[in-house]
């Protein structure tokens, strides 16, 4: 050890051609490839009337304290990228959902500020130092924890994408609102740490007659719903941080239940008690609500986990092309899938007619959102942009029509059709339906 | 396609225990058997005295709006988790260091709001209208670029820790604060979007005698490094985006140099310049500031890359376990390498006499933090605990006294030897040092 030691971290400098043969390529092997397959034009990338490089008096004077924001804050001109609530659709304040901001944000992880909300009965607010768990029922040891009971289970931290079962479900009816903030953000995805239960549930006993798991909330609306015992066991966690630092109050501070790639209703926040029994509970969160209104009238339940979906981020109705240059422009967009990690991305300019496969340009992990890209050369005229998924469990996005001859006009949840986008030669981008004959 | 999707998405109930055989297993089989090897023992987890099982008050009156916070905060009891300052450590408040708090995080991702900072001429405030980057010297076409032009290139997201160079640097000394946020808290890890420099430079040429690149940032203190061209071309790149949103001003808004592993002050913030040459530059802070004084009297230069590092989260200095029962309990920590991906962690809990092997329990990435942790059965006894991280590379972690025998007490930089937290029978935990005879 000293001797590597010695050699490598101090005579640095002599071997500094050495150290570019050790390293671990991981951009540059994984990712780069987008770049150097399709860099853009200089022609149209300079701008040599822009001078001066800077405002002059940048450098001139000081900035502000180092540590004048203890937690720090965006900046002043990104006030606009916040979440956004549709007034009409919900007739309460406390019940009712925000959107992420899909169309200021890259990568993949969701900022904890900006991860969209979906609450019945407002954010509550809880003393973590009163905060109590109750698991009861057909478990060997019927027991009461506090949260640094939980905490002090051994915790896995996983990047998981995370989404609401009506995410996209206002398209079912037709073209909605002109945003991809509306039609797409009931979506996230976040680093989570906690406790898998299937760990506490080998500690306290689970009796073997138990196939559901009853989780309920601490809010006025008392939400909970009915969860198979093997997706219980599966990989089912108790989380209390969510990228990095504790959860929010309105993700379920301290404690929720998290499912990796089921519906978010399902994910109960402020976790007062899990209850294991034989059968499923039928409450209303799985009845009256979150069932998919079919064309024959009966109502499907029991839809958990989210299958492959996409959409294009840039351009979007908020992030158009409206004064854009003609030439090589990038496509930009996301993909996910509850079921497993994408595969395949198609990218469409023609509305569906002819596709071309994109690249990815963030890492690929199960149950997780993935960015893809692809280059195309915009000559002005108007395109009807579309993405299409694959997961590797072989499934792959239906059509708008595909999905409207399976569900019907109000099945409200799990709609993953392709979605279109028209662009129009001035630039503007809208949201439209194609129905194929 | 169509049948695929009637069958899998609409046949959810019958075909359920399908589902469960095709799911990739993210959770379960990469991370969950930290849990199921190393379950802890119901005996003290359990509180049943701990009744009511919540505040009666919760559920009985309305939360607060759902989207009362567009751009949402912690909760109040939370308040506690903010980056500190060292008030004597650095003479102005302008050119000062601010610390993350490790004691009060989870998983790999720093949020925005708790990633260090370190500013040499206070935080400045760029409209990013006015910005523009001048790319100059041994290039075939010089350039001005707007943030439009340099965000219409191909990006990639990637996540990878940052450091600054003076890390642990005051160690070197012996002991120094009882803080973890002071030890290790120049450390932070995040995804990051932009665009490699590969890109730009395919696009408008660089010249094959170009050897060296110089940044240099906006700010007063005009912070420059030389940069060799081969980290250049490998997977230096212009970001502009931090965990999905734009970068925070303190991190150098709206652009920033990126170099995957390197030293945080090279990756220069308010990035106004970018100039090609054959020679380095030999500039302040490579020469009278960020260079290793050894023994001897000389200082190290171009020092660049970290080697594996590792530190214990918990217990610490600031989360220690006063209080605590005996019996099985997880000590957690964070290890880290700019040079590869970490493949092995060891935890010693009799100050290195002896070693058993620590589970991971998050993503490993390279260049990236990895989380590890190990089950310890704690019988109340004073312990010297340490951990000791291996990367890729083969490198591991030296002792205190392997690397003051090598640097001396005055390096200040790069300093990753194996930390050492004194845990006493009342469970408190101290910084302290370990030199061997």
């Amino acid at each position: 050890m000293q001797d590597r030691y010695e050699i490598d971290s101090l005579k640095e400098e002599s071997s500094r051609r050495n150290f570019f043969k050790k390293s671990f390529l991981y951009s540059a092997a994984a990712l780069a490839t987008i770049g150097s397959a399709t860099q853009l034009n200089a022609e149209y990338q300079i701008n040599p009337n822009n001078l001066p490089p800077h405002n002059p008096d940048w450098g001139l004077k000081w900035g502000r304290d180092n540590n004048s924001e203890p937690y720090g804050m965006p900046s002043r001109f990104e006030k606009h990228v916040v979440r956004r609530e549709v007034p009409w659709l919900t007739a309460d304040k406390k019940a009712s959902v925000s959107f992420t901001p899909w169309q200021d944000l890259k990568g993949i992880i969701v900022p904890n500020g900006l991860h969209f909300t979906r609450c019945h009965g407002g954010v509550i607010d809880i003393n973590p130092k009163e905060y109590r768990l109750l698991i009861h029922g057909l478990v060997e040891k019927e027991v009461v924890l506090t949260l640094e009971d939980i905490k002090r289970y051994p915790s896995i931290s996983v990047i998981h994408s995370f989404e609401c079962a009506a995410n996209n479900g206002m398209e079912f009816r037709g073209p909605g609102m002109d945003s991809l903030q509306v039609t797409h953000g009931m979506l996230a995805c976040s680093e989570w740490t906690g406790v898998p239960l299937k760990t506490i549930l080998e500690d306290i006993g689970l009796k073997p007659e138990a196939k559901w798991m009853f989780p309920e909330g601490s809010d006025p609306a008392g939400v909970g719903r009915s969860i198979p015992i093997e997706k219980v066991l599966d990989d089912a966690m108790l989380v209390y941080a969510q990228n990095g630092e504790a959860l929010r109050p309105e993700q379920g501070y301290p404690i929720r239940l998290f499912l990796p790639g089921w519906e978010g209703v399902m994910q109960v926040k402020w976790l007062k008690r899990l209850k294991f029994d034989t059968k499923s509970w039928m409450v209303r969160e799985e009845s009256t609500k979150y069932t998919m209104l079919m064309k024959d009238g009966h109502a499907m339940m029991y839809n958990w986990a989210f299958e492959a979906n996409s959409v294009i981020t840039s351009p979007c109705p908020e992030r158009n092309w409206v004064g854009q240059k003609k030439g090589p422009i990038m496509v930009e967009g996301i993909a996910w899938s509850g079921k497993g990690t994408i595969t395949h991305v198609d990218v469409s300019t023609d509305g569906g007619k002819t596709w071309k496969e994109a690249k990815f340009t963030s890492i690929q992990l199960p149950k997780a959102v993935t960015r893809f890209a692809l280059k195309i050369d915009w000559d002005g005229k108007p395109m009807l942009l579309q993405s299409r998924a694959t997961d590797d469990t072989g499934f792959t996005q239906p059509t708008a029509t595909q999905i409207n001859a399976a569900r019907g006009k109000e099945a409200v949840y799990h709609r993953n059709a392709i979605q279109t986008w028209e662009v129009k030669s001035n630039g503007e981008v809208h949201n439209v339906h194609i129905y194929e004959a």
